[in-house]
């Protein structure tokens, strides 16, 4: 009886700042086979940001065009750019089986939703406080001020969302926060896609 | 930051045979201190049932009055006698930050969800086929035909309620089985009741 079937979705928001990426890379040993969906945008490239790892970059038209051929999982437009996760690769990730990890806001969180539901976990990472937050955007130095006001204003909506989520992960410190991270990630492995649960059940009764 | 408050509730449900207390008791140095609920019923004590332990065994007037007070976080009527969770000790476990575990069926599950919802996690567990649980049903050797044959019959409707739980555990081998469970009662534990939600959000926000 094969328990762990074609893969599942993980879904992770919370504010830029949470420690998001630490978590991830402090669990990583432990959760398994994992794809860490990566995002289609139409903004820039910054400096070092490298296409295939941070982003794929596109073109607006091109956008576009796969929003019209229903090739987006889900999308939105942030500040006049588009922002969006191809459905292609994730597919692909779920038919191997992986773990599928997604950073995305409180609304490409729903979208998902309306989507995957039957196959998706989702979990919110947020700093212990706001002023907690304020401070590690200042101490890691890579926005200005405006971009940090702009974050700590989308944060003060997004906590809002909190109870849209099966779990939240309190990042008081990345050890605490790793912990539950490992368990959220086995949780979201073990659910099963109403497809399989059709099956098990026809399986079952034979 | 305290991440882990109040208690949790853990839902088992699953034919009888499926081997929930062998799993229970063979995951449990690994799921954290936790309150096995123990069920009032007016059915009569077995041979080798203690009071306390198995049941708590009460008159059905009594069963009536603490129904009338409102004193059972749900309760059923099953081949005439009554089965029912008494609230007070619950309350008391989770008070102690315990994970309380229910071993009840599915309309049990669906009474707890209405009363306890955000707090509440659920896992059914089932032998890997309905063939199976009959084999393991008869090895056992505790039910007479008749009994066997009104498990059998009850496995079949209860089955198809698999969907309504967070998840679904298939005894094949018990150390795997035990494995998630853990893996289930750690989850479960992470879950915040609404009221813990809306206080960590007014204190995120202050």
């Amino acid at each position: 009886m094969k328990n762990i079937q074609k893969g599942a979705i993980l879904v992770l928001s919370g504010p830029s700042g949470a420690g998001k990426s630490t978590i991830i890379n402090t669990a990583s040993d432990n959760i398994g086979k994992y794809y860490f969906s990566i995002s289609t945008t139409t903004r820039n490239p910054r400096v070092g940001e490298i296409e295939g790892r941070d982003y794929f970059f596109v073109t607006k038209e091109n956008f576009e065009k796969d929003i019209e051929a229903g090739n987006f999982l889900e999308y939105a437009q942030v500040h006049g750019n588009y922002y969006g996760t191809s459905l292609k690769l994730v597919r692909e990730a779920l038919e191997e089986g992986k773990l599928v990890l997604f950073d995305i806001d409180v609304q490409g969180h729903r979208l998902v939703r309306e989507k995957m539901d039957d196959i998706t976990t989702s979990v919110f990472i947020t700093p212990p406080t706001l002023s907690e937050l304020e401070i590690r955007l200042r101490a890691r130095g890579t926005d200005d001020e405006g971009v940090i006001s702009q974050r700590i204003e989308n944060a003060k909506e997004e906590i809002l969302a909190v109870s849209e989520y099966n779990f939240t992960i309190i990042n008081d410190t990345v050890e605490n926060a790793a912990k539950q991270f490992v368990i959220v990630a086995q949780a979201a492995r073990l659910k099963k896609s109403q497809e399989d649960e059709i099956k098990f059940i026809a399986r079952w009764l034979s």
